[in-house]
């Protein structure tokens, strides 16, 4: 029995389809629909579609919901669509007419974008926020492990000595420069989309400068329709800055996994956060790290699936944009996860002591025989043959004794610099400002 | 026959296969190659490896091999594996051990590196060039083109009245918030590794603050691990970057393609920019943006591939980032072209006037009508019944003049902020700094 | 207050990261567990491990489970990891240490590998079935619409003659070449891992031949060091062949919301399965095709997301594994969904006559007027330069009746070899074979 | 100054852009272009748009051109667009108005189409014998090694006993399930598409079952807008059956680069099969192995790319399906030099003996122990019990001999079942009939 025979349920079938999870990831966008409720409100007020009491009623009524939502209250009912109608009709359940009055000159277009942003915005600075957390531990770390040594590989072949301290440094800085694709989404996210209704603008004469300040967008997305191609592209964006993070994340995770395997042991976990079998003993399994690296991974495919979904679609809003939501709201809580988990395991990670000391490492320092000689005179060629000799012929002698002194090297981390760089970087994002305008709009 | 059978050719086999194309694409690494080792030479000068004298003749043959390279005389030889090799063979020939000298205190992994990072940081800044003539044409074209109505389609059904000042007003305001993420790309980029060796520093104590200075880079790499890291990030940044134009491009080339299709008609091109067709006289194919759009296309599964060949490799070199180059290379031409293309099709666009006269878009002009009642004082809710009881009746009537003022919508452009927003951006990227340092390294 | 900061919670936040959402999703493997169980039982007591009584109390529990889950009444209890514990848990706290010795023999990994394989098993066969009734509807439509015409374009401008029947035939037959990718799939998962224990066998003797007959497996995965393998490529192929279906139906529903838009107006839909605007009285959106469009392209990009996921990974079992559930599932539900809503929409297309007698369509007739001089002796350039010549002076003269014969034309759809050739992939697949088994396995 | 201020010159841009690089990957397609001319010809006899004697000039004439080509004797000339223009051009200069007549009933949509499937059908022909070869090195090494034991591995973590045999012997097998959807590809592209014109068909009488009979496909596709829809396609089965044997050849190479790894040093390679280190001796770099993965990786990423290119676009012919070719061709000799470069590595591989007696693996045998005393009668629990404690106690004695004797386990290989599946899938493709068909046209 096919479904399409059934004529008298297909809208029912249309209707459920269509819905899809809006309802449940509108959820989310709750508080920033009341937020650009209020502020477009306040805007309707000065161009003369609202008189000051309509607009003072409606801020009143916008707050109650607010705070419902904070509290944990609020939720969209069976029977209605997505947040935005919901936010209406408790408006105009409340106020009546007041309450029909709201959506004048703005359509669904606008005010979901503006929901977006507004979301986006405020998950852009929760991200910096875990991984500041996570980049302060890391640094901690490096400072407290710099003079520990450890194999460095090339091609997977031991090669130079390096240090937990260059190790746990290197992923340090590399959040700090993750953090500029990071910005540079953030700046796209942070322009008003509202006033654009369908993506066409209208003929009434809102004031777009206004609801800019008022939510504290640092400028607005001037051109309406480029506006509107802002949904598929804030998306886009904010998931190739996400992905930048999770490649990060994904790497120090494989070589967590590779350090804890048996055929490296450079480090180890307290039993209760690794996973043992209930058969082999000897099993300390490194499931955080593995799931911290598939996540991360998934989240690193989120940016082509995005792509994928809008490719070749002309300009103009198509109903598909909405979902674009289903995994990337997801993949927030994923790489909250993901850092926090990392910072979790890192924390309480132990590292071994007197690893170069096992001869198998032995040749790891034969350059630095080499270059104790050159320092001391002998031409490089002359220095590297000499080194060659010994070894082929079996004298090698080597001390584990480093002195690496330039920046950035074992023994000059530069931690001053990166964090300045991680510190410098975070400040741009310049987040008060937004802040200001949002209290200043609840108060 | 097995290959694998005949062992005495097996190491021709693996030779040829490990070369692979990397001297085709060193050819473009091939200046930045040589500013790397006049900064490093510089450099060893000061720290005691090498006398002031031999630096001078290094500097002197250096500069004659960027002459070279610049009159196009310059060639990586058959038997010389790469470019690092060629010009430390050219140096070795022409100053004896003075040329053997030169390649103390580093590795091909940072060399490698710093040609990347020179050689990306050039290439950012073409982009740069490119986007601006397009950004430049898309507003002339734009103002020239703001009275002219367009149908705005959502879900590619007719829907409210547009304009062509929008409509190429929107693609200029995108390119400027594309800049952003290039900028971030650039600044990820503009960071010196030099001096990070084979991924682990070394034992000599290099001055990397001097060679950062000298070539112009805006910081350098802190981290000599996380300098090694940059491999693969840099690419995938930029090219991730990159795919952000080409999504501008590829969505401007598909409305192209649709409004020059005989169902819309909007818009035309004098026929030597389109292709015919032998036997049908009618046709007008809009190729060269068809191209346009796959190429852009492409460019967008750029930051994918580079990921899936980089995902859960651990940290330290593996020979396999060479091949990064092979598609991102030639990505710069391409995107180069497309954007030139795009701009000869846009200058040469003839627009159609009076579209929306045709009867076919009368109810783009429905929201009008609607919204002249609202302002005139009648409830909203009246107004659209009105108007809708009066299409139902087929007695809808409407003007085609249209009267847009709020910021971005048909009557204000914003062309000035998008502009200033385009500037500000270009100004970011400081290119000033690094011609400066780059013009004293060849003096 | 960081989480890693508190080290007595730090367990219970392992356990919630590592479990995730595997108790949700295995609900759907919860049947095929069962099923394994029953087998393995079986196995066990032909190789001495269970007795035959064991093994039948074993089997009446295990049916009573079956039951429950076919009934909907069973689930995995909150404090209970995954289905396969809960499915041990009740045989044991049903049979005492009987329920115990199940375990012997096997591992998690292969358990989950042979839930794993019928689940995809039955639901390739479920594509199957939707496939079918949506290619069965497409082909009834291209017949019954086989005489209307409609323009062909090549480059989205006017081309040729073509025919409702013509269009909707070629989805039929894309998805009749879908099923062979499918049908590989297929051979891929319907292979028993069943015995592989951990990835490396066991030293019991257990009688994997007996197994995969048992399940009605085609074959067995006979390496087990392949077999482990088989997680991540079971998913994968299944992953590729669905990205096909979806294809065919994203490029049929982007045909449709083209053929909707008023610059076509080819096809037209009952109001309720379209959606309108609250304000634009003419818009007729057809979201549900723009859906299909947005689902069936998140889909094509699963594989390169499995991919992403897999990529690098040494072999052997990694926890990450259990992570490709959470968005391949999810997916074989919303394929179903676009099959069915594809259909619905199809069953419910009015096609409009007549389009070709548009004057803006006459040019898609000037090739058939060449060959018709052509056919009737005249050498085709100086037919060719006729025609020409004849639109040039504006005294072109067609007739918009078109005689196409040749296999596969206007006039020669093919439908029953491309029926029969759906026939023949659709039986290739045997689930006859399968059902019989499970049948029973079930008595 | 921007280019397209220069009007004169924009043709001769238009015209270097369209033309991009399809001369140069055109020669790739020549030999079949020939063919497919020569099945036109035959055909068009029969319909009466030739004679018998003109058929019989342009068939020795294109017999000529093919025998040129195979001599490598020819080129496409540099004024002439592409191949297809070549082949026509030589037999009009040839021939005179006999040349001119062969491009009648068909178009060069089609006439790109069948190039292209004859050349898909031949590269997938290629890479079975490739594969082949590969399948059968590695039965060979799995076999020869089959009772060298290895640790097993999950998580990374030591596991079970493995062996060099099964662990050899999961790739062979893993290659005869890709040949599965190697053939589904293959199905897909062994159908005729000519005849279907610009994807329109025509108003002349062609016989499309006799070109399909003449060029030996196996089926045609029958619908000619269906036809049309094999670009991109065709294209995508083809790289999807590709990223599954680069999938499979990537994993191989990554167990490999980890094993080379002093800290496994499971195998090795004679010298010349590895990379030094101008100062590192005891450095044995796997630069081929990475290069696989990497290459491997990329192909892996081809598949998403098609689709990203192809996404939401219509039916019917756009130009930048032409763009496919760019990195589809050269994925096949990527490909073939892949696995040939994995055979000479692997049939070079050292393996180390004894690696299960270092101490540091004696608990992969703990399950052993446990087994053994299951076998021998003790329960389960009991078993596994006794053993943790000897372990905790410091007391585990173990032995290195292992007999697991089930199907796919160390002991019992089912090298047998594993060919003669592979032999199964490779009759499927039946190249046989094909070939007798070309051999029949070029008599």
């Amino acid at each position: 029995m096919k479904l399409w025979a059934k004529s008298t349920t297909a809208l029912k079938e249309v209707e459920q389809f269509t819905v899809g999870k809006d309802r449940e990831f509108d959820t989310q966008l709750a508080p920033f629909d009341v937020l650009g409720n209020m502020a477009h409100a306040t805007m309707l007020s000065t161009i003369g579609l609202l008189t000051e009491g309509e607009k003072e009623d409606l801020l009143v009524a916008l707050k109650d919901i607010y705070k419902q939502i904070e509290a944990g209250d609020f939720r969209i009912q069976d029977d209605v669509e997505d947040i935005h109608s919901q936010v209406e009709f408790i408006l105009t359940r409340k106020l009546g007419d007041t309450g029909k009055k709201i959506h004048a000159a703005r359509s669904r277009n606008d005010q979901v974008l503006v929901d977006l942003k507004l979301f986006l915005r405020s998950e852009i600075e929760k991200i910096t926020r875990d991984v500041r957390s996570l980049f302060d531990l890391l640094i901690e770390k490096s400072e407290a492990y710099k003079d520990i040594l450890l194999p460095g590989y090339t091609h997977l072949q031991i090669a130079m000595p390096s240090s937990f301290g260059l190790w746990l440094g290197a992923y340090a800085e590399g959040l700090a420069d993750d953090m500029l694709s990071l910005q540079a989404a953030y700046q796209v996210v942070n322009k008003n989309p509202l006033g654009s209704a369908a993506g066409y603008g209208s003929s009434f004469p809102v004031n777009r400068t206004l609801t800019t300040q008022l939510l504290g967008f640092a400028d607005l997305n001037h051109n309406v329709v480029y506006a509107q191609m802002g949904r598929g592209k804030a998306e886009r964006v904010t998931a190739m800055a996400m992905a930048g993070i999770a490649e990060t994340l994904s790497r120090l995770a494989m070589d967590c996994c590779l350090y804890l395997s048996q055929n490296f042991s450079f480090i180890s976990f307290p039993p209760e956060l690794t996973t043992g079998s209930s058969i082999m003993p000897h099993k300390k399994n490194p499931d955080v790290f593995e799931l911290i690296r598939g996540y991360s991974n998934r989240i690193k495919a989120l940016p082509n699936e995005i792509m994928m979904m809008t490719t070749n679609l002309p300009s103009g809003y198509h109903r598909e944009l909405q979902l674009l939501k289903e995994h990337l709201f997801p993949a927030f809580q994923t790489l909250h996860n993901c850092i926090e988990m990392t910072g979790l395991m890192i924390s309480h990670m132990e590292v071994n002591k007197g690893i170069v000391e096992d001869p198998k490492y032995k040749y790891i320092f034969s350059v630095e025989e080499v270059n104790k000689l050159v320092l001391a005179g002998m031409p490089f060629r002359d220095a590297y043959k000499k080194v060659g000799l010994e070894i082929e012929a079996g004298k090698f002698e080597y001390s584990t004794e480093v002195h690496h002194t330039h920046e950035g090297s074992i023994g000059n981390l530069c931690t001053g610099q990166i964090k300045s760089n991680m510190e410098k970087a975070l400040d741009s994002f310049d987040f008060a400002t937004y802040h200001k305008a949002i209290e200043a709009l609840l108060k």
